[in-house]
């Protein structure tokens, strides 16, 4: 961390005058820098060719440090996550922070760094931001929006209509670890050993398989806010078709299922951060499944439903003993500020 | 406005799940409808050809509704502002809330309808989302994200290495409107008639100059918080070129000096929101302003400087009387949560 003549972030930080370049200027441009950033105009020039995909989100999740992350890592995993799912390799991302008044500098730094780690990682570069600071309790600590740009994989074909009747529905890990990662540190819920955050980039993962099973892969979407179920069933509605999941082959770690027993939470319905369903022709269905466990980030891989013609719009679990419910969305809010 | 079963937004319109959907098919989607955002995905696809820009902001005005605008067509415009100051055409917008829990659906509304038409009028798309709700007291009513992409027109080259010697510093119009119109609000002060802000859309106009000008336009830049003493400074330092600029040529409006008067205040630090700077070759100065003048978003333009070799990095203000000052960067805050 650089040395400075202040520790907590002010309003003035904020003002896009002299103590916001102070503060961008303190490290903040070195430790991102790359030759487009570092052109610090209004925007960034940019160099794409071909078709591209755009996706944005803000992350406000809290606490800010969680077992397994923080706010920073996590904001870039999202964005580059969702550009992955676009069946694009993410390039560039925007930065936006709002910061409350009083953040300390050393915690701004912290999540800097894993900014930009998290950004090596996946391949990304940070290329054009803003920083604004509110109000002592207009705000909570830091709220991170990234915005991304990437190039769609050409062997990729990606939407909701190339679903059909008979493709294999695949989870590439084990589910709700994130969302019961942050509850249990909220709760102050003590395990035999701490429940880890999923939050990871899944691009590399996700390239491989397109580029080794093209228009097999039918559909690609994360499963954050609402979990699995929610997202199954958004899908169902949006395409009339009728979505088949078997309890049994749903991965989940042993730690985050007693985690939910003992909250009295569905893990169908808890947020995941590093993880992607994928919709796949039935043919390649087994292959697909192969490779991907192959992955570290796919090593829990399973499928776990199947696309039917039965019951459009509807998602039906099999329970492990054979009995049969109907799956609705997240009908409230399970635990805000989880992303 | 779509008749609900709700008239505050809860935490639950954050969760992803069941009442996000709600919230969202509520109207959200319909009002803003076409052919990419309709898609859902998890981002949009999109196809631009050639160089690109790309560009973020949070906004976080308070009050959120303010003489001459919203945060809604604040957000829309600051972006394509943005893209517009890196001489592209904006096409594409992402859109993302930060919304407190209570903010009432009615706020909400106003602010979708004044978005749309703000999009409609800069000829942009918004084409990605996302929606999140704080708990009363961390958040401040609505924060907005904006982020843009657009093709830069190729006729264009803007870029602080292209600042010359003897070139000429425009100013698209008056100075200080935006700011004055936050800050009178805020203190309550009556006028004559009420201060507006000047937010407004400046792409189509700055097209226009980069189709008559192209390579002449060197730096094109919006003076929005620190207002155009901050970026004259931060350009000065950045190029290592002095400036000079000429208070009696400053445009501003007779009611808005009065009120910086009366405040105290100086009306180069104050925010600006739909202005623009321009550094343009000598040679070509008087014909650009001519053509800008033209245009309405440009009527009250003004050659208000000159890029000098004397004192490299200061940007020196020659007074109405012909006394000389140096110019810094905006100190302090002067105004939080302008934009």
């Amino acid at each position: 961390m650089p040395i400075l003549d202040f520790d907590i972030i002010t309003l003035g930080h904020g003002s896009g005058g002299m103590l916001t370049n102070k503060l961008l200027d303190s490290g903040v441009f070195d430790l991102l820098s790359n030759d487009i950033l570092d052109e610090r105009h209004d925007g960034a020039f940019l160099e794409l060719h071909g078709k591209i995909a755009f996706s944005t989100d803000s992350f406000l999740v809290s606490p800010i440090f969680f077992p397994g992350g923080n706010i920073g890592e996590l904001a870039v995993n999202g964005t580059v996550n969702d550009l992955a799912m676009c069946g694009a390799s993410p390039k560039y991302l925007s930065l936006s922070f709002i910061i409350e008044e009083g953040l300390p500098v050393k915690d701004f730094w912290e999540i800097l760094v894993s900014i930009k780690i998290a950004c090596e990682k996946a391949g990304v570069k940070i290329v054009t931001g803003d920083t604004k600071v509110v109000e002592k309790g207009k705000g909570d600590k830091i709220f991170i929006n990234t915005s991304g740009v990437g190039t769609i994989n050409p062997k990729a074909n990606i939407g909701k209509k190339n679903i059909q009747i008979g493709d294999k529905i695949i989870v590439s890990g084990n589910i709700a670890s994130h969302g019961m990662a942050i509850l249990s540190v909220r709760e102050g819920l003590e395990f035999d050993s701490e429940i880890q955050s999923d939050t990871t980039y899944l691009n590399h993962c996700v390239e491989d398989l397109l580029n080794n099973f093209g228009t097999d892969i039918h559909l690609l979407t994360d499963p954050t806010r609402g979990g699995v179920a929610t997202v199954l069933k958004e899908i169902a509605e949006a395409t009339a078709v009728g979505i088949e999941i078997y309890q049994k082959n749903l991965p989940i770690d042993d730690q985050v299922a007693s985690a939910c027993e003992l909250l009295g939470l569905d893990s169908l319905y808890v947020a995941n951060e590093g993880l992607f369903i994928a919709f796949v022709s039935e043919e390649k269905a087994a292959v697909i499944l192969e490779k991907l466990r192959q992955d570290t980030k796919g090593r829990n891989a399973k499928i776990i439903g199947t696309v039917v013609a039965n019951h459009p719009k509807q998602v039906v679990l099999e329970s492990a003993i054979g009995g049969k419910r109907v799956i609705s969305m997240l009908p409230g809010e399970q635990l805000p500020r989880i992303c």
